[in-house]
């Protein structure tokens, strides 16, 4: 019995597949910095347990297919802190925003279409359209231009007949780029003129460094019917467990198609779903403390990697990732003995080598990932780890 | 810009269009007996929340992509209860059966393969087969043979070169059949011999009433690579709302492949799985309750529906539902009626026209399915009210 093509064309996660080695180096007594996940430690709001213990129906039931009412409103209050006017019947709840971009590429991809993307790129990315027959057109940048892909003659470039819509993480990972809203305009500009989605992965939008303003592509009224949001309450609230994300469209026909895969697997976790209704309604307060926080990191990350002899790296503007180019051949060699053969005191790091967030083949071989979401000491002990393994390494 | 052509082509679920003939009806006043869906009554066992509520850690943090160890080991004591030994490397924790449906799918369709599925059927199969481009090929059965599809020759009538997998809900949404072990054993032994999968959809395994024989494909050694178990603690412990499934398999293939989808969507919800372990770990005593009150509902139930003259009822095995035909001829216009025009002392009934179950055009127009999750008085009400009902009706 044969397996789908499809599924036999996807690898299996770059950021999980080192575990093995991390895991071997703990097992002799290794402490490992884990700089490879964007698993946050900012406490979860509190206010979210405190939803979800006060549940007491005698039936944990079926919520509705399309989100909690309570848990959509919430969602809308909070869009419309950034200007964004969302009915109850343009967001549809889902199992993290995992779900939200299996949803928008399943209501828009045919076998054989494409959708264009910067690389590198989230990798998840490459099953969600490749599952469905898509196939991802990928527009490389480069980390001696801190990866900027916003380039109207570099976008145009990447479209073609089959283009059926541009995917965007912005604020982005694995790259820390993040959009101006001049950009943003020539991006929904170009969406309108030839006529494709704009997949708007926002599940970073506070976190975006070097400005006061919050913006989003749901902003935008001119390209109102090509922009599709994703979302999640994963990062902003340091709520990953929850699994609540969320898509957003003023476009009636993806919204309604969506419903189909949302009515199909009937509904979200009701338990999640109250608790993130606290956290919508979190006050400003809130982001501006975690963004405070984040921005910290960021710089003392960004300064401690700036001090390693032969790195390539521009300062990231948002989200909680750095991608740098390493004085290596090869990322993931170079991660496996830092894991097998180095310690420093006992301890080393983990990271992620790049290649995997590429989609031409070759392309960030010497590159690699580290998401700034431990506290400023663990973060620079971390980084400080990789320039003393860089050195012993490159004897 | 055109949405996938697969989308377009599903339709919405029958089960929820009707909501708005319901609703409208309940605006007016009218009391509506849900017989429609499979939303049971009782209560969650309160182990589930109080194990959630005892959830103290800082960070709600993600949990491995295969699921928490605690949750795997929980599922795996409860398959060794029946005779089934699954290692934590053939377990897969789902946001739901759904998914666990949607990663069996994704992981052997390739566009243009056939699934096999005796008709009626649980309809959003028809979703998680042809978002992949795959072809359901119906077994079709019928109200007077009580749905049974077990039938050798029938069955390889419908196997072809394109065969991929059959996919069996046993005991069975809509219908309510159940399957012999002999019927098993008969598949199985198709299975292997013509080099197809099967999707076993277990969700009711428990909810089988004329046996006390607890059966599942997992149990056939023979057939063991080729069986995928989808499974779901809803209708099990009545946690609908917990969204907590699984997929299981002894095909390393399979169950390597379905991983990657397991990562890219990052993990089910943390504390469903932690309020999950407290549920497969109950005592064999809450099923025998629970299985007791469902036998006597069927009972009722079936009994009710005997006395209505014309109807088509053969009593059905397992899970909570009964399809039946009625002497109408559009079920369909049946319902519309009964929510929009009849009433018995301010009460009508809803149900679930049963052609949106078969996927040969135009069978089923006559036939309807019912829920029996409603307490004995309920049940019995709303199906004295379909009785009513249908006398006026036929005027």
């Amino acid at each position: 019995m044969k397996l789908s093509k499809q599924i036999m064309a996807m690898a299996h996660s770059p950021v999980k597949k080192y575990y093995v080695y991390a895991n071997r180096a703990k097992m002799r007594g290794k402490k490992i910095y884990h700089l490879n996940i964007g698993q946050p430690d900012i406490k979860t709001p509190p206010e979210f347990m405190e939803a979800v213990r006060s549940f007491d129906e005698d039936v944990l039931a079926y919520s509705a297919s399309e989100g909690m009412t309570e848990t959509i409103d919430a969602q809308r209050r909070y869009y419309r802190r950034y200007h964004m006017d969302y009915s109850r019947s343009e967001i549809i709840i889902t199992n993290g925003g995992s779900e939200a971009l299996l949803f928008a590429m399943a209501c828009i991809i045919n076998p054989g279409d494409e959708i264009i993307i910067p690389e590198p790129y989230y990798t998840n990315y490459n099953l969600f359209t490749g599952i469905y027959g898509g196939k991802i057109v990928p527009v490389t940048t480069k980390a001696e231009e801190g990866y900027h892909y916003a380039d109207k003659n570099k976008l145009k470039k990447a479209i073609s007949p089959k283009t059926k819509a541009i995917c965007l993480c912005n604020p982005g990972n694995p790259t820390g780029t993040a959009l101006s809203k001049d950009e943003m305009k020539m991006i929904c500009d170009l969406a309108v003129e030839h006529d494709f989605f704009i997949i708007a992965d926002e599940v970073y939008r506070e976190f975006c460094y070097d400005t006061d303003e919050i913006l989003s592509f749901g902003q935008f009224e001119e390209a109102s019917q090509n922009v599709i949001i994703t979302d999640s309450i994963s990062k902003r609230f340091s709520a990953c467990g929850a699994r609540i994300g969320s898509m957003a469209t003023k476009n009636k026909d993806v919204y309604e198609n969506a419903m189909k895969l949302a009515q199909a697997r009937l509904c979200c976790p009701t338990l999640d779903q109250i608790g993130a209704v606290t956290l919508y309604d979190l006050p400003k307060d809130f982001f501006d403390k975690t963004k405070a926080e984040y921005n910290h990191r960021r710089n003392v990350a960004y300064h401690a990697l700036q001090k390693i002899e032969g790195i390539v790296c521009e300062k990231p503007r948002g989200a909680f990732y750095i991608t740098c180019k390493l004085p290596v051949k090869d990322a993931e060699d170079f991660l496996i003995w830092m894991l097998d053969d180095f310690e420093d005191r006992g301890e080393s790091t983990m990271f992620v080598p790049a290649e995997g967030f590429y989609g031409t083949p070759g392309l960030g071989r010497d590159e690699i990932r580290l998401a700034y979401v431990l506290n400023e000491k663990d973060l620079l002990r971390g980084i400080e780890l990789i320039k003393l393994g860089l050195k012993e390494y490159r004897r």
